[in-house]
């Protein structure tokens, strides 16, 4: 999974007869810091009741469809927690 | 999933068989401002009634056979809706 | 699906049960122009008997099964459809 | 797979109800040299009882979820095994 | 799938079971050229007999379980083949 901070919402009257009432967050993937890494904002399927601003932890890839308990859902990318603590000490010796 | 411009259309007669009748039409992924990113265009199935020139939310990956309807179809990548509004108005503060 | 030509083609004796019988092809990514894109070539199986020197639509990931009808077959990657025709006259206006 | 160091911990309260008590560690790709590569560190699931600073495998996509057993546990990265040695002594002649 | 030299051997006691027996080499990813690319060496496991130095085919993704017959071994990369000859003739004339 990957880190990422949900930077907005989007809106689509036609789409997917699976995804009516999906609640869809854009997330920029970030690093250990916090800030955003090289990679393009993606379209997340929330089902965890994150909001704009918050840390969260995002799936991709078919596994997604498992966090909206639809297998025929056709989403790559999903919400799966929000982060309360992120601690990275190591440092190689 | 993620966001794109739709930009033109591809024709192939001989093609795998759950293929035949689908409409594929190619694909620019954008940032959220809807500048082209680096990547290149890509062909992807639409279920939702596309044209050239909309702004669109395009899934990738085996679960793109769920937006088709057919999980037998070769595809991995399709148009899963149409954008109305993308709102990102998030900054770090 | 992405775009590529077909540039040469790979024998191997030793190799997995079920892809004995496949014919495996040398693909190189392209761009809508048709020029090489930064990816590297990787090895198709073609289904839609295209050749050399041609442009065809490839599928990658667990959906190039589907294209070989035997979903215990272990590929990534697979032909399926051989291009006629890519419009892509849009331009942001 | 590849090769990981795991670099950190990460606590997430709400989440998918399949990832409650799931231990999750961040991971840190290196390479054979055991240095960091470009890569992001991504959040894995630990299977095999890694604990921060060891060398690690991990695997990435659909198949993470066979390693913690739940099919339909939404996570797409996860530790499969503890490197003892690495020998990496071929040059091309 | 990609074509990659196998550069070396990795070891793990503690691992995944249904990784118990397997065989995991190095394989660095090249070019047609078999000259390494950009990309990190990766693990993978092999079933068709591969040793280091040897030029092989390898899968990536979730197919990769097939090559090891095992649906629920969480493997993500396999060699599939051991290439004879590659021929790439073709240039755009």
């Amino acid at each position: 999974m990957e880190i990422g901070i949900v930077i907005g919402t989007v809106t689509a009257t036609r789409k997917d007869e699976h995804l009516v009432g999906t609640k869809m967050l854009v997330t920029q993937p970030v690093g250990i810091d916090e800030k955003p890494t090289e990679s393009q904002p993606i379209i997340t399927v929330d089902t965890v009741g994150a909001g704009v601003g918050e840390s969260v932890i995002f799936v991709k890839g078919s596994m997604a469809s498992r966090a909206v308990h639809n297998k025929d859902s056709p989403v790559d990318a999903a919400i799966v927690g929000i982060i309360d603590v992120l601690e990275c000490d190591y440092r190689k010796g």
